[in-house]
Order: structure tokens, then sequence, then C-alpha cells
């Protein structure tokens, strides 16, 4: 099995490493290669996805992304910005199915922000759908106003949209990762504003009828972002688009205050996927040996689960990130008074040592 | 001075009738007239937005609004739910700035879900551009797919936009509201991906030449929803469009804990504005007697102070209402062990001797 390994930007590389590190402790015999993306890409040959990326990540089984971006970038004409090479392989893998999950990890409930009480033991999963909707509806862009008050004057202009086999599918990847769990889904739109998200709301009822075991019920996204700060462990399940999904995920992964410790997995209609930590590049702390590598080991664990058939494997290492949280190691983003503050490497040779 | 008071559904005309005592006794002459909008409006002429209802809010110099929906109107057609209410307001009215702030009443700092050093003295505003964006762009609907992966299936479609001009005056707006608070600016984008908001970037960093004493910075509207949760008091004045606003704004108004507390404004070039508690109708309470009034009552002291000029008579409400909150005078949504619970009737009633 091919494992195409995408360091990317920033922390991406030194985190990945631990990551590389562990799988290559599990004695399985994975064909690993490593190839520019991002900035690195760019770098390398003026493109943040090069060719030769695109192609080994669409032969590979599996994809281990780092992250990507940094502020030298940030000058850069669209197209040629780090960050797209994510919605470039998103879209040539069609990685539809994003999946995000957002646990509370009882070792760290003072990180968040919140009152424990009202996050511990949190554990929901946002699926977002991540090839359609506004980030890639044509047509889009800046023109001159056709019509309307604001006639003659430019426009910036964007198409959301949703087909109904896009609702259909992300619909049934949701009911089913819900059966697996607690059996409630939430989808998530905007219906009494957007014709997108009443069609979006049809077709998940549509769909509900093949899963009567599992309960749904529909929020508006405003809504949702509410009941995300009030009592988010109400949540089991929820599904939403692609847009709402970027900021509902997010936030949501902020509640546990623990951002550097959530996995995150893109899978396609196969289940190969591509497997990121939720954190982002952190240019600020790259090199510095200081980085978090768990929430990458653990995309590790989440890819050796989905893509490539090797549950027990990834229970191990759930279990070895668990064993050395309770032995009290922490990066500087986690630490708190009373544990054993740790860089990058020595958390992942800590993973390593517990496996 | 006429005001257009137009109750609403649910809590609404119970909180508005507070507002109103509370007006009267300012010993003003405002002229008021009263209109049913929303389900109200539906029942008494088949349309949630009455012409009549429609003509008074554009005659008055204000309008005082309580809030819209029941369940009961869930099944009816989009259009005439009573939703449509706002949106048929805010389009006709052009009340394209909305005003949001999210502040933290000493008094009320236990009814956060975070903790308090997190959101103790948070002081924000949230501007909300609230006439263009994704809410009224054209076109909109369900077709069949016309190319692209999904040619010949249903789709859902939305067309989201912002013209020079739109994205120019709620930049003034925001750029004079800074000026008379910390003097710091956070646009809310997502020019990474989306063309409307590179170009929303774009005029705001145009418009910022006129306004060199406030701080302007951006953010990625995932960025912020995950900032609002992180260090929400790093935030003085926040802009951006109608739908990221739509989230945001909620998301932040939940970080108090008492939503039952904050007024907002949407406000016309002219300084004409709309009036309504952030919180909505709360159909589940309705007619119980036990609804907040506080939102609304300080609804109408942004309207006396923006709309009609009465700033002095502004500053009376707003610490008659620290006063009664001073008392130890709770409704139900904010009670807490130790203060003492009142009604809606006897929170307007200790307003207005407060006065
Ligand atoms: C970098 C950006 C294009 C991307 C997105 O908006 O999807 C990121 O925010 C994410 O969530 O992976
Ligand atoms: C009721 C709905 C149309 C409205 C909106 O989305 O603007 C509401 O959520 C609001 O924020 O006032």
């Amino acid at each position: 099995m091919k494992i195409a390994i995408l360091p990317g930007d920033g922390i991406g590389p030194e985190i990945v490493e631990q990551a590389v590190k562990v799988l290559n402790a599990l004695g399985e015999s994975f064909e690993m290669e490593t190839a520019p993306v991002g900035g690195a890409g760019y770098e390398a040959s003026g493109h943040p996805l090069p060719e030769a990326t695109l192609k080994l990540a669409m032969e590979a089984d599996a994809v281990l992304f780092g992250a990507v971006g940094d502020w030298k970038y940030d000058t850069l004409d669209r197209p040629l910005r780090p960050e797209q090479a994510i919605l470039g392989l998103r879209k040539n893998l069609k990685l539809f199915a994003n999946l995000r999950p957002a646990i509370m990890y009882p070792e760290l409930a003072g990180a968040s922000t919140l009152k424990p009480e009202v996050v511990s033991g949190l554990d929901i999963l946002i699926i977002r759908e991540l090839t359609g909707d506004i980030y890639f509806g044509q047509p889009r862009g800046v023109r001159v106003c056709p019509d309307g008050p604001f006639k003659g004057e430019r426009e910036g202009f964007d198409t959301m949209r949703y087909a109904e086999s896009e609702i259909r599918r992300i619909a049934h990847v949701a009911f089913q990762a819900a059966q697996k769990r607690d059996k409630r889904l939430t989808s998530v739109d905007k219906a009494n504003v957007l014709e997108t998200f009443q069609f979006w709301k049809d077709i998940v009822t549509e769909v509900h009828k093949e899963y009567p075991d599992v309960a749904l019920d529909h929020m508006y996204v405003d809504n949702a972002a509410m009941q995300l700060v009030r009592a988010p462990k109400k949540f089991d399940v929820i599904v939403t688009g692609n847009m709402f999904g970027d900021i509902l995920s997010d936030q949501a992964s902020m509640l546990t205050g623990s951002i550097g410790m959530l996995p995150s997995a893109s899978l396609d209609a196969n289940n190969k996927g591509l497997y990121e930590p939720s954190h982002g590049s952190a240019p600020d702390i790259a090199g510095k040996g200081v980085a978090n590598p768990l929430a990458t080991i653990l995309s590790a664990a989440m890819m050796l689960r989905y893509s490539l058939n090797k549950a027990e494997q990834a229970d191990r290492i759930e279990n070895a990130v668990k064993k050395v949280l309770a032995q009290g190691l922490r990066t500087p983003d986690i630490y708190e008074a009373g544990t054993t503050k740790v860089g990058t490497g020595e958390m992942g040779q800590a993973v390593l040592q517990a496996l």
C-alpha cells in the first residue's frame, strides 16, 4: 500500500516527520513517497500543487498532509497561493466528505475557554461537504454589474450550488456515521433564505427514509453557531455544506481548546482519503521544535482506519496517544502547571514508546 | 416624530409593550402606531408584511420591532413565512447597516458558558451588511444543472454578490463606529476562496485610507469563528457581509450567555432605522409573562440615539436598565441564585421606576 506524504509549510514537515515515525513502527510494509506542496511546492516548481505531487497523490492509496501557508506567500496572485493546493487536491481527488471530530480529552479539560461542565466529555463529529457549494460554483469573478440598483458599477460575485447527487452522497455518509455513534444527525442549512439549502434540506429529508434508526433534525446555521456555544454536547453528528462547514468545524474544534489534538479525514467515494491535522501551518513557531504532532499522528490513525483497512493499528496509535497524555506529557500549546512540557520530537518519541 | 410599532409573534407583543411603556414615560411626544407583522401579519391579511404595515414603516421616522415566527407557520410556502417580513422590511427600507453590540453586563458574568476571564468586560460591536450578499442576489432557484459533472440533474443555486458602493457605504459606517470606540476594525472575509470577498477586502482597504486613525485588520471567517471562542475580547468592531454576519453576530451574542439583553439597530443612509432585540420570538414561552423585555427596551434606547436624535433619553434608559440589574432583578433567562426572579411586566415596571 502506497502513502503519499505531503509535509507542506510551516510546522508541517516537523509534525509529519513524527507521524511517519509512528507509521514506520507499526511493523507494516507501507510504501511512502514524499512530495512538496503549498509554499514548498511553489518554491520547488512554481506552483503550490506541482504536477508530480498531484500525480503521486492520485496514484497513492492515501495521502498524509501536514499544513500549508506562510505570510511570505500572501502577496502572490491567488492561484499561486499555498491554500490553492488544498482546494486542488480536494477537487482532483474528489474528496467530497470531510470528517472533523471535535473531542475533549479528559486530561485537557482545562484548556478550553468554556466552562468544564459545558464541554467535558464533548464528542461531536462534523461532516462537511468538501467539493461543492460556493467554493467551486461557476460563474464567479469581478464584473460590471449587469442590472439592478448598482448597474454599471463593479461587483464581485460567486455562485453557490448543490446538485441532488452531491447532497445525497454526503447525506449517506452522514447517516452511516450517525448509525455508528449515538444515531442523531443534525443537518445545518439556511433554508429560510437560500434556495440551495432549501433544496439541501429537502434531499436530506428524502435520504432519511433509508435510515429510520437515525433521528434527524434541521437547524439554521446561525442557530447552530449559537448552540455550539450554548450547549455543544447536545450534538452528535452534524452534516452541512462546504461554506457553513468551514466555519462551524473551526468553531467546534476551538471549543476543545486543544486544536493541536484534532485530526481530520477527507474521503472520496471509495474511502481513499487525505488526512491532515485540523490546525494550520503556524509559521510563527515553525522549526522551533515546539509544535504538537498529536493531531497529525491521530490523522495517521484515521488513515489506517478509513483508507488502509487497519482498524487495529489505528486503535494502537489512539491508545498510545491516550497513554502519553495520561503520563502528563504536553507540548506548549496544551501545557498546564503540574504537567511535563516536551517538544515535538520528544512527544513523537513518547508515542512510539507507548505503542 | 412618528414611531411604527411592529410587535410581531411569540413573545414579541409582551416585550414590545414594556418598551412602549418606557418610551411613553420619557415625557416626549412621540406619535406611535402599531401594525401586525410576521405570523400576525399573515393572520390579519394573508401576508407576513401587509401593505399597510410596510407603508407605515416607510412613513415613520423609526420602527420598533418585536420578533416574528412560530412553528405553526413552518408549513407555509416560503414567501408567506414570518421571516420574509424581516427581509422585506430590510430591502424596502434600505436598512443596509445592522449594528449588533455584544456586551457583557458585569452583573450577568455568570450567565455565559465561557470562563469569566474570557468574557468579563466583553464589549464588541458587530456591523453586518444587511441588504446585499447571497440574501438577495439573482439568479437563484432550483433548475436543471446546465453543465459540469452534474449536468442534467436538479440543483439548487444562489448568487453571492457585492457591488463596490455597497461595500463602501458599510465600510464607512464601520470605520466611523470604530472611531467612536477603541479605533480597531476587523473586516471578516473569505478572500482566499470567494471572488466577492476578495473584492470586499480590496474596497475596505481603499476606504481605510480615509480613516488613518483606525487600525484595520482582515480575518477569514473561519478564523473569526475560532477567535470569537478563543479570545473574544481582542475584538473591538467587526464588519462583515450579510451571510457571515448572520452567523458571527449570533455566535457573538451567545458568548454573553444573556441574549435576552442584547439590542440591535438596522439603519439606512439617513439614520432611519429598525430596532429589535437580538433574540427571537420564543413561541415556547409566549404569553407566559416570563420573557425578558430588556433587549427590546435597550433597542428603544438605540432608536432614541440613532434615529430620533435624543441621546440623553437613550442614556436615561440605559442607566435605568443598569440600575434594575444592580437591584438584583432578573427574568428567568438570566436568573441566578441570590437574585430576585421577576416577570416581563415587573421588569418593565422596574425600569420605569428607575427612570
Ligand atoms: C485554506 C482554505 C481554502 C480552507 C477552506 O476554506 O476550506 C481551510 O480553511 C480549511 O478549512 O481547510
Ligand atoms: C430570520 C432570518 C431571515 C434572519 C436572517 O438570516 O437575517 C435572522 O436570522 C436574523 O439574523 O435576523
